[in-house]
Formats: structure tokens, sequence, C-alpha cells
């Protein structure tokens, strides 16, 4: 019943990207960033509910597999959920799709009241207008036993992270250089010290890194 | 005959530390930065002249015999010789003691001219006003077929990265969280493009990444 986090990140440490333009509305360098992820075994099938079999094995495939074990709920920022993109259409559920990867309940932190959405495959979306430890509470309720994830984004990690309440950060490290953009790492000096950080690299070139308690 | 970057930096990619103060000179931070590299049994002989033969083996040792092997020059900043302490003493040789651990000539750039020093062990401090490209001529010459390495600091690393002058960047990414400083991936967005990108990790929990072309 651990507190997870698990983003990709760049060598300079940005979580997000900014790249975006009407005519790109993701930009090309979201998708170098999470790049060896996306292109996992786990990941296809599990995301993109691709059955051929396809996609890369070994150490980012462990990781991604890793990424869905045991999680029984997740807590997210509203942008994540995607809560800005239609902030004034009350039928908008986020951008993860009828059948969202989550599959456990997902409280999505908001200043705006709103009902609770009910998707295919087992993810319940939630409105919450909480601290990080009131949320955390909610959702260490729902996850009955099993992990809660800090899904992102990086602002709203930052916030459990300094409030001390993650167990175990996963970091995967792109090897590229982006320039612009949230840094995960920002007033998290010494953040080191309260665990045990371990590095293991992939073929693709990605380091994953842990920090863990 | 590659032009060769060694630079340990944090994984928020801070490559100075801002801890100093009168009574603890070079701060807490800059040990904990180097912590893994001032370890390894190389530098604890080349470096300290410690015949003992302690000191750590393995991944981080290997790097750190290989940041001395076939260099035949070397060009840093005026900061990194120690100029910038006492830059009205004609006589200041450097904090880099007696002997220090280059043992070639070494071009340490300034806008004021200065004689050239000869200390023992083989090093030869040579002052120079230049663009990196002049001064890069400048230590392949000297260099006479051996690599030259760009020292620092990472102002001086990323001018030259910049101007596409380096073959070979690595970089010793401590686990830790320096939260300031000066970053060595400012302004280098893409430099990817250019390198083919490996990492490897050390027992020590440092990552070990090498740009290479």
């Amino acid at each position: 019943m651990a507190v997870r986090v698990d983003l990709n990140i760049s060598l300079d440490g940005f979580a997000t990207t900014t790249d975006q333009t009407p005519e790109n509305p993701m930009g090309d360098d979201w998708g170098r960033l999470v790049d060896a992820y996306v292109s996992t075994k786990t990941f296809r099938e599990r995301v993109l509910h691709d059955t051929s079999g396809e996609g890369t094995t070994g150490v980012d495939d462990e990781y991604a597999r890793a990424y869905f074990d045991e999680v029984g709920a997740e807590i997210m920022g509203a942008g994540m959920f995607g809560l800005h993109n239609f902030p004034d259409d009350p039928d908008w559920k986020g951008w993860w799709g009828d059948e969202p990867p989550f599959r456990v309940p997902v409280f999505v932190l908001t200043h705006t009241a709103r009902p609770s959405i009910e998707m295919s495959g087992g993810t319940v979306f939630h409105f919450l207008s909480a601290t990080p430890r009131e949320a955390l509470d909610r959702a260490l309720t729902a996850a009955d036993g099993k992990d809660v994830r800090i899904g992102g984004g990086p602002t709203v990690v930052r916030q459990f992270l300094k409030a001390g309440l993650v167990d175990r950060l996963h970091v995967a490290i792109a090897p590229i250089i982006l320039g612009s953009g949230d840094r995960l790492w920002d007033d998290l000096r010494g953040l080191e010290a309260d665990y045990a950080v371990t590095a293991e690299t992939a073929d693709s070139g990605v380091v994953h890194l842990t920090f863990g308690r």
C-alpha cells in the first residue's frame, strides 16, 4: 500500500513540452519524451488495446508492467484529466478515451465541483477540491489496500513530494534536451535525503531512476 | 584526437554549487556532487598522490581512469583555474597545488594577459584571450595528436558545445538535487541530435551518460 509516482522526464528535467501549435496540438516533443514507454508491449496492449503482441520487451517493458501493477486508485491534476481544454463543457469526459487505461477510481484535483463520471473498463473519475493529504486519504480508502499513484502533472507531483507523501518516485529519463517546460526537480533540493536512490539503464537509452523508502 | 568534456552534475543538472560560506569556503554540496569520483582508486592516486592503493574500483573508477587517458592538452575558464580568487596577485598560481593533476599544457581563457606558469609534473598554464575555435586550435597543436579536454566550468563547456566543437561529452550524474547553481543543459535544446547517447550506472548510484560522435 504505497504512494507512487511514475513520470517521463527529459535529461534537463522537463516533464512537460512546449512545442504545441494549432496545426500540431500534441507537438513533436511529447512523442520523443515518451517514445520508449509507448513502444513497449505492455503500453500497446494496455493503453492502445493492441493485441498483435508487438512492442518492445526488456527493461522499459518491465517498468511499463510495474506501472499498472497493484494500483488501486489514482490522483491527477485537472490539466492531466483534460479539464483545461473544455472548461465550460459539463459533458467533456477528458481526453483519455471511452476506456481509459486506469481501470480504478481516479481523483481529479479541481476547484470546480462536478459529478463523477463512470467510464468503460472500471475507471471512475471523481472531482475533488482538497489538500494533497485529504485527497490521498480519499484515494487510499478507495484503493482498498492497493497502491495509490500520483499521476501528474509535475506541479501536482511536486506538491505531494514536498508534503512528504510519496513512498516511491520512478522517473524514466529520456536522453533528450527539451530546453523548456515544467521542471520536475524545482524546489526539491535535498529530496534524496529521505530515500534510497537506484538507477537502471534500458537499451532505448532511457535511464530509470527510483527514489524508494 | 577527440575534443572531450567530463563533468559531474546533479540530477537537476547543476555543475556548480552555491552553499559556500566564509567559514566553509568549499561548501558541503561540492563534496556530495563529486563524492563517487574522488572516492575512486584512480582519483586518489592521480590527484591526491595517495599510494595506499585504497579507493573504489568498478564503473566509477573506469571512468576516472578514462578521464586522464590520452589527454594531451586542456582548456578551462578563468574561474576553474582560480583566477577570480586573487585577480590582482600576479604570483597566484591557481588552486591546483604545486603539482596539478593535468600534466599537460592547460589553456586558461581570460581577457587579462599573463605570463605562462610552469608547474611540477608537466602542467604548464597558458593564458589566452580567444574564441573557442581559436583556443581549440592552440590546444590541438599542443596536444600533438592526443585528445583535448574542455575542463570547465559549465559556462565554458556550453560555449564549446554550442559551437559544435565537442566530440564526446561525459557527465557523471549524482543522485542528488541541489536546487541552484549553473545548469549544464541550459540553451542546449536538441543537442542529442548530433550524438549517440549511451548510459551506464555505477554501484554508487551515479549514472554515467556519454554523448559521442
